[in-house]
């Protein structure tokens, strides 16, 4: 095994040297932008990783791997279009650098080149690889559509917000340590915990994510503390606050949710304590250290060397202590 | 060999066994309404047609058939925001009958589906199946990026215009044919040929289709004459009128482009008095005879049974007269 940061090394060099043609330039330059906008090359780092742990030839990985960067970037494209979001990582979205048509086609082409790549997985492991790709990523657009709809209601339930994280975010790393899997010739049951793995951290991750835009260091986490609550964005954190909390504590949630405009400060202080004094925070924490758990015990569970789970776990460690 | 409409039957089967998962409705609705809204679904009848021309067994290419279909459709669903089109078959577009993120999403699950489809291709010939599939999908975007670039330029030229109509319109003819060759295990060398048959007659059909907009009988051509005149589409007919007018002709030609509220019919017979005048008629007529007879003579070095052959021949014929 090698360590992360060399996996994410051959990730970067495998990034830098994918070719776009030049013509027409309206079409391959907003793709070409999206991939420098950087990011943690987390997925397809995983997906290396997984495949050395199970044996396999690292380098047949590689391809399957951009794949899923491609595709990963590609729903960010069309998420901010479809959010309206102008900015991502500090630079202008493809819709305001360009326009939102050319954010629609090269979003499409972004598609399409994704499975390209995972096309160049061994013959033999490339069906499926390419359905595990194909289903993952309706999976994710499933996990999108619940997510705008659950803006539109005030009534979701935790239930309902675990499957939608699960799909929109959670899944993709599960494929990415099974893509892994698939191109090693791991055994069907050892892909699918290591599937399972990956997206119980995730799920760990995304709720750790919404624990920590309310309760996080602004330095440490990356961006301004208590943006959701801003937003009234329904996340773990306000669906319960909203489901637990009664009387004096339920009134007061839902005028600072229906306030026009309230001062900022005042609202997150509120919010957060609101959540705090609920029970809100604290279920947070057990539910991530649920999550994490059984992320564990799955690995465990699978037939792999020591020194591969190891890697995992530190990738487990890596991934839950990042923001604190 | 069957008739056309028996292979058109097939297809219909096909599109109507289309399953749709129920949730969530928002994002696989508008799937099944774009799919409901009909179409003479020539692309996977021809991958059939083209599949038994060559000896293969029909039923294999069914569901690569029903993938180019679901693609085709789903680019018809960007289009359509990027256009910005209200109507598609008389009907509201996906974005006016739900909202642009559906729209976008929906068009995006679409894509991935009929990347599923592909990938139903028999084993042996899936990676080729799903090659030319992603380079045609890739082409296609390519051309509707030159279409869109073009609305903003008035010096196209006549080999710019065709290889963009080539790249949006004629590579998926093309791809039809040559998916059905691959299916049924041709030949490289026939199945090279089959797909540049149906990009030649692909070319052909779409001049046609801009003369006709211009000449054509509006009963049988489906819609209103001189609708490309009034939106000063850059066509074969106006781009070519730009190219060979001069001196009071090309004055007229460039004032009726730039005015500002013309009067309709006034217009129309103007303009297409010029087209006649300037000789661009003639010269779309011969561009399209042109095409055609090199269809049927690439068509002719095809390995194919006689029988096959006709078949190709008399759909040229139908969709070459089927306009007039």
């Amino acid at each position: 095994m090698l360590s992360f940061n060399e996996y994410l090394g051959q990730v970067n060099d495998a990034v830098a040297a994918i070719e776009y043609p030049l013509q027409p330039a309206g079409l391959y330059e907003p793709i070409e932008y999206t991939m420098s906008l950087g990011g943690k090359r987390v997925r397809p780092s995983l997906v290396l990783m997984a495949c050395d742990a199970f044996g396999g030839n690292v380098a047949d990985s590689v391809a399957p791997a951009i794949g899923l960067e491609l595709f990963h970037n590609f729903t960010l494209l069309h998420d901010d279009v479809m959010d309206k979001a102008d900015i991502r990582r500090g630079k202008p979205t493809v819709h305001v650098k360009w326009n939102e048509n050319t954010a629609i086609l090269s979003g499409d082409a972004m598609l399409t080149m994704s499975a390209q790549y995972i096309a160049k997985a061994p013959a033999a492991v490339m069906p499926a690889a390419m359905n595990l790709y194909n289903a993952t990523a309706m999976e994710i657009y499933e996990g999108q559509q619940y997510d705008m709809e659950f803006e539109e209601r005030t009534d979701v339930k935790e239930e309902e917000y675990l499957n939608m994280i699960r799909l929109k975010t959670s899944v993709l790393l599960g494929c990415a340590c099974k893509m892994g899997a698939i191109v090693a010739g791991a055994e069907e049951s050892d892909a699918a915990l290591i599937y399972r793995f990956g997206e119980l951290i995730g799920l760990a991750f995304q709720l750790q994510d919404d624990l920590l835009d309310v309760y996080g260091d602004e330095k440490t986490f990356g961006k301004a503390i208590g943006g959701d609550i801003m937003n009234n964005k329904k996340t773990f954190m306000l669906i319960k606050a909203i489901e637990m909390s009664s009387g004096d504590d339920h009134a007061e949630l839902l005028q600072w949710i229906n306030a026009v405009s309230p001062d900022k400060a005042e609202k997150i202080a509120a919010v957060t304590d609101i959540y705090t004094r609920v029970g809100v925070k604290a279920l947070a924490e057990e539910r991530i250290e649920q999550y994490s758990k059984e992320a564990l015990a799955t690995l465990e569970a699978i037939n792999m060397s020591e020194e591969g789970k190891q890697a995992f776990r530190a990738f487990a460690d890596y991934l839950m202590k990042r923001n604190k």
